[in-house]
């Protein structure tokens, strides 16, 4: 966590103990090329909310910063979050201004919880948002997550996956990420494996007899087109023996030409079954690209620029104060007018509207308990600090944003963009927001009666 | 690690499990706008080798996986670094091509840690790169870094504040990072707070109140005039308290005309010594605008652009063979020759060249034993897996990285690069590769005699 949320908690701790307010974690904008995002993190964020505790270290060192009250240290070393939290499911399409997570609590553990909840959620959403476009691009090819050398770090190198396997990928190179979450992996060779024999060939008849029936070649170390004879020369020599080469890889040069010469080179060869993966420095742009251009590939190993986000590494995630209470527990609608960062007041739903073939039309952000159309995507996920749901598996999960995704506009998720889903905002909260302006203008917040 | 480690090693393991190899990491190509980069993340590096193990778990999920042999996965169960390691100290600055590590081991072993040697290195040495151009730009003012909220992920959330110290920043706001390296923590408020108060002047005087000797005020929630006002006030109330003021923070708007005022008003009501602190969305090119037009700030809280690298998210950073033994226990040196991917083959050392006055004018990339000029980089960090030094302090570190810099042309470091720092080559390394090159396209391998 950052400091000033517990400098502001000491403060809070002397000052409003008995406080609470409600926050909303929303995407202010979209990073250009992006349309939708998928909601991703929610878990990690709960499971944080559940767990988050103080050792006696942790006091120690923060005693020893000579800022802090011992009666806030006591309070720290009780802590546990009791709070309410709205969420949308872990692999929600959701849109900026949404809130992903809604938190109502003692203001205290509300904001202590921030940096943490931000960075989650950034780091997930981010990632299953820009891999889902990967996945769209690859046209139902396999696509594989080769990112783990190029994440942020460790934490990343595990979350990514998960994310990506959430958006349509089939699996992953990480082997922990595997084991951790049962994501299938998967795995070629490298440079370095042909390098250090005698010669390709050599290299590729040990790997064939290692592992028979699950050999990827990788054909681009010196010379690509010998590259794809050698891989010839050891399937046939698999094919005696009983097996089959499963596929090549190309990770460098004209992936057009040299996958369609590939192809017809394996073909001849009576390897029809044999695929052709590529990899090296691919994204959804180079894919889309790549198959319009005729490339013969069957899948797509995918890292760096999927697994940073490249184009857009950060998402505009904030969190805001929406609603605090008063001394008699009424909550008070409350919003920041700073340049440019105008919030939204007061107790938030958000609902998504079809029409009557089910199509997704619009999404509707609401107040909660205005009448409203649409399907609410907020649901009550901590009532007083205790889980009110269990996580779904990460492949069903998959399987509900591979549907959802279909009941949206097919412009909304091209690689180009064709429009911007709409967001309308509700009678009742536009009302709530003129009138909230007008108050915190007049500098009355004091008298609020929005 | 990516799974194809492992099936490499496997292979290795059945064909030459005595066989030795040296890989180096380096990175291929400086990002836009980058002209150095400050080596970090080599500590965590060797703390890798160091403890690297494999629990009775990941044995029973990688058997799971029916891809394994029982030696192989024996194998695994008693896995130990054996290897020697050469690197650059952390915070070396150093430029592409230079190996920031060498490793010579047994090549199942320097194989299975490529992946994580390449996250750790990429991941820092990308940060410090970046927060060295943002400590540059901020010429001698106060550099804060606020990126928790945006880091991608946790291990990213506590390594940047760690890059960035080593690369110049004053403090993180990040407290579990100042617990774990002893950075110097710092904090003001958030715009909730102020929000959940009655009134700005409430929120500020409760704050006062609370942390009277270290009070920043936060003075943009609702109008900044009006907020500079308000933070006056709260000022020659702490002043007649007997205490002062530390400082406002502006988090939005035109920094440069509301520093400039606010620097006038608070000079006018006799507040001298509050300083003025910027921060939203900087980075090294809006520090360097904002001081070239008067901006009158005494310090700079960076987050998500230093965070995240936001224009060069990754490092073109790779771990690439450069000899390998022979069955006589004679290194062979190897190189990869894929279409605008060639690497160096051999054992490197980088020199380092001065002139008379001691400037910094050229790196020489050599064999290790060629003699040539200038002071060897790479030093010698691990003898068959046993760690040959201590770790230096992270403020020894940055006083080293700010006393290099000074060392190379000024030209070099501005934020706009005037010029290229000169990496040769040396003319053993030069006929080496020649050498290797031929006998490659030859296919030749097993004759090589370079």
């Amino acid at each position: 966590m950052d400091l000033y949320e517990l400098t502001m908690a000491e403060s809070y701790l002397a000052y409003k103990p008995d406080t609470l307010a409600t926050f909303d974690l929303f995407v202010r904008e979209l990073p250009p090329s992006r349309s939708y995002l998928i909601a991703c993190g929610i878990d990690d964020a709960i499971s944080y909310l559940r767990t988050l505790t103080f050792s006696k270290e942790d006091i120690a060192y923060l005693a020893g910063k000579r800022l802090f009250s011992r009666p806030f240290l006591t309070y720290l070393r009780n802590f546990k979050f009791t709070g309410d939290v709205w969420a949308m499911p872990e692999g929600t399409i959701c849109f900026p201004r949404e809130p992903l997570i809604r938190v109502t609590a003692p203001i205290i553990q509300a904001q202590i919880v921030e940096s943490f909840l931000l960075n989650t959620i950034n780091l997930s959403t981010m990632i299953a948002s820009k891999a889902s476009r990967v996945v769209t691009a690859s046209r139902g090819r396999d696509v594989f997550d080769f990112s783990l050398r190029r994440t942020q770090g460790a934490d990343a190198a595990i979350k990514v996956p998960r994310a990506a396997y959430i958006a349509g990928f089939n699996a992953t190179a990480n082997v922990l990420a595997g084991k951790l979450y049962g994501i299938p992996v998967v795995g070629t060779m490298a440079h370095s494996f042909v390098m250090s024999f005698g010669s390709e060939r050599d290299a590729f008849f040990a790997y064939a007899r290692t592992f028979p029936g699950q050999t990827i070649l990788l054909v681009d170390t010196y010379d690509t087109l010998r590259g794809i004879e050698n891989a010839i020369e050891t399937g046939r020599f698999l094919l005696e023996q009983g097996t089959r080469l499963v596929g090549i890889r190309l990770d460098s040069g004209d992936i057009v030409s040299l996958s369609r010469y590939a192809r017809q080179r394996l073909d001849q060869a009576g390897l029809v079954y044999v695929k052709i993966f590529a990899s090296g420095n691919l994204d959804e742009f180079k894919i889309k690209a790549l198959l319009e251009h005729g490339a013969r590939v069957d899948g797509f190993g995918v890292g760096t620029n999927m697994g940073t986000s490249i184009d857009a590494p950060a998402l505009d995630v904030i969190y805001k104060i929406s609603e605090v209470s008063d001394k008699g527990e009424n909550f008070l609608p409350t919003m920041k007018l700073s340049q440019g960062k105008v919030t939204y007041p007061g107790r938030k739903q958000v609902f998504r509207v079809k029409d009557k073939r089910g199509r997704y039309v619009s999404d509707i952000l609401a107040l909660e308990r205005e009448l409203t159309q649409g399907k609410p995507l907020l649901q009550k996920v901590m009532a007083k600090g205790r889980v009110l749901y269990k996580p779904s598996p990460l492949g069903s999960i998959q399987k509900s944003v591979r549907e959802s995704l279909l009941r949206f506009s097919p412009g909304l998720l091209d690689v180009y963009p064709l429009y911007r889903y709409p967001l309308l905002i509700s009678p009742g909260l536009s009302q709530l927001r003129k009138c909230v302006t007008r108050q915190l203008k007049a500098r009355q917040p004091d008298m609020r009666v929005c």
